[in-house]
């Protein structure tokens, strides 16, 4: 019988390390052409024991994480993705961002393809309800940032605490003596929007002011940017001479887009409309007037989401104990309030 | 001796296809943890020869391609992300994506990695001027965008014709009587912003202007925004009584962080400076005064792009013959100028 060689013995013929011949055969990276041809050559010549082969398979390592994302243009992802990405490249680890574009056949297309990828964790940043974890051949730790998954088993979801955020905006706002506040936001929401709005509810309940439902505006926003759907629904909440003296946007380029064709129709911010964004996107920074809004502890997030992923992957069948860290959101007073 | 069994014989006998055992080898996805479990134990059971081991990694296909992005929050770059991304997904094929922050051994690391996930093409988009092809085992076909490699080999180039970018740009403020440009770059350039310096500084010299090196500031923007960048050199511009009647900025960021700084020193625009910027990012086509910028073909260079990469991929051997392919801007009058 064929005499079956272990790593151990492929490296002795091929004279590189363990570390390598197991690389090779994975076909994961940091090898020279020559390297490859030295070992497959061994392999081919002497034949290898397949049991390491499934063996190394199911032990295997990619030192890479996957990051899927619905929208890379969006500001608050494109900073947590960056941070994120850091921490992990100072540990020796590569980021791989898959860019779903709020797509739930590709987020599925790109689960599958990132666990082919052999990724050690993944992190799901907002998108949808749920994560189709049959994807999943294997058991990868999974941490959420913005979404709230159905089915959480052993996933932590990290994410500002929107709900707060939404009602501080409203609350803000009805304190500087707004009564019929317009709430903006896109038809396509997510479950951070969601959240947003339901603090929204919470503060105008809560003064006992009425909620209006027709002061709820979801605008479709079908293949235009945030800011023309802003202006759009303005635009059409003008004409049918709907009172309102303030606005909370689910987001800063809403906001901006607000503020803007209100200037156009005459009405001055924020002596007539007040207004509050969502994200301190650089947009809300360095306009004029600059817009009150609600910050994203986006450094705290992405720091706990890294450090939560990195130890799920550090010690395999860990359990989590805390599945929802809720980091605070704070008011930024500008010039549109 | 034992039998050495083929992909067919362990496909046979774990009752699924072939395609699948190969799959299931590779770890390459799209297969569920039953059948892996099936094909290995049986891979277990019988051994399998290495020999198609081998043959399969030499030969496997990834159905992946790697995105190498210097900066993801970039606006530019990110409307070449989703395009391209969407252009390989409709054809069955995944993106990943790497966020190299500008740093060349962050590009390097991402190289390696990329190819170790087995991508079967690569889009390199800006940075540095190199590519360290030695960080790659295999010839895997490269696109890059707004970047010329110094070596360039096999390796299609697709890109603005930044130089007639900055010409126009620069053209149209001397038309418009502008005697004194100022160019308002960052420090940190790319080889695209120092072509639309070469566009500026030709439109100067066939107008028979002053080329005065004082006006060609190459701002710091380490740590800050580009908004903040542009903010800062203008407070310093002004502060030493240094005349100008017009600006071209090398992106929209800085023009709009300019016009608002000038604005702010009670300095009309466009009556006494007449701005223009690049890329026609959202910021000038929402801002007040709009601004007159350099418009990139975002959907031509990414169709483009990816056409010449699916076609390399597809044949493999092909040789590139029209290495540079250079995309022509437009100028889009707004009313800064």
């Amino acid at each position: 019988m064929k005499k079956q060689l272990s790593i151990k013995d492929i490296a002795k013929l091929s004279g590189v390390s363990t570390a390598t011949v197991s690389r090779v055969l994975n076909d994961n990276g940091r090898f020279s052409k020559e390297t490859r041809e030295k070992v497959l050559s061994v392999v081919k010549e002497f034949g290898y024991s397949t049991n390491s082969v499934a063996k190394t398979l199911r032990e295997q390592k990619s030192h890479t994480i996957g990051m899927i994302v619905p929208d890379i243009s969006n500001e608050f992802f494109s900073s947590l993705i960056t941070q994120i990405e850091s921490y992990f490249f100072d540990k020796g680890i590569s980021t791989i961002i898959c860019n779903t574009n709020k797509d739930a056949e590709k987020e599925k297309a790109y689960l599958k393809s990132l666990d082919a990828k052999l990724v050690d964790g993944l992190i799901c940043i907002s998108g949808q309800e749920e994560i189709d974890e049959t994807q999943l051949s294997r058991d990868i730790p999974i941490v959420c940032i913005d979404r709230q998954p159905k089915v959480s088993n052993n996933i932590a979801i990290v994410g500002s605490d929107h709900v707060d955020g939404g009602y501080k905006a409203t609350k803000y706002l009805i304190d500087k003596d707004c009564k019929r506040i317009l709430l903006l936001t896109k038809d396509n929401n997510t479950t951070s929007s969601n959240d947003r709005i339901d603090g929204y509810k919470k503060a105008i309940k809560e003064a006992h002011l009425q909620l209006d439902p027709d002061l709820v505006i979801r605008a479709s926003s079908k293949k235009i940017s945030k800011f023309e759907t802003a202006q759009k629904s303005i635009e059409e909440v003008l004409s049918r001479d709907l009172e309102f003296d303030g606005i909370f946007a689910t987001n800063d380029w809403l906001a901006y887009g607000a503020i803007q064709t209100l200037k156009k129709n005459q009405i001055s911010v924020p002596e007539e409309v007040k207004v509050v964004g969502f994200d301190n996107d650089s947009i809300s920074k360095y306009t004029t007037p600059s817009i009150t809004t609600i910050h994203q502890e986006v450094n705290c997030i992405a720091e706990k989401a890294a450090d939560i992923l990195y130890q799920l992957m550090s010690k395999p069948g860990m359990q989590i104990n805390e599945h929802y860290i809720n980091v605070p959101t704070r008011l930024i007073e500008r010039e549109t309030t």
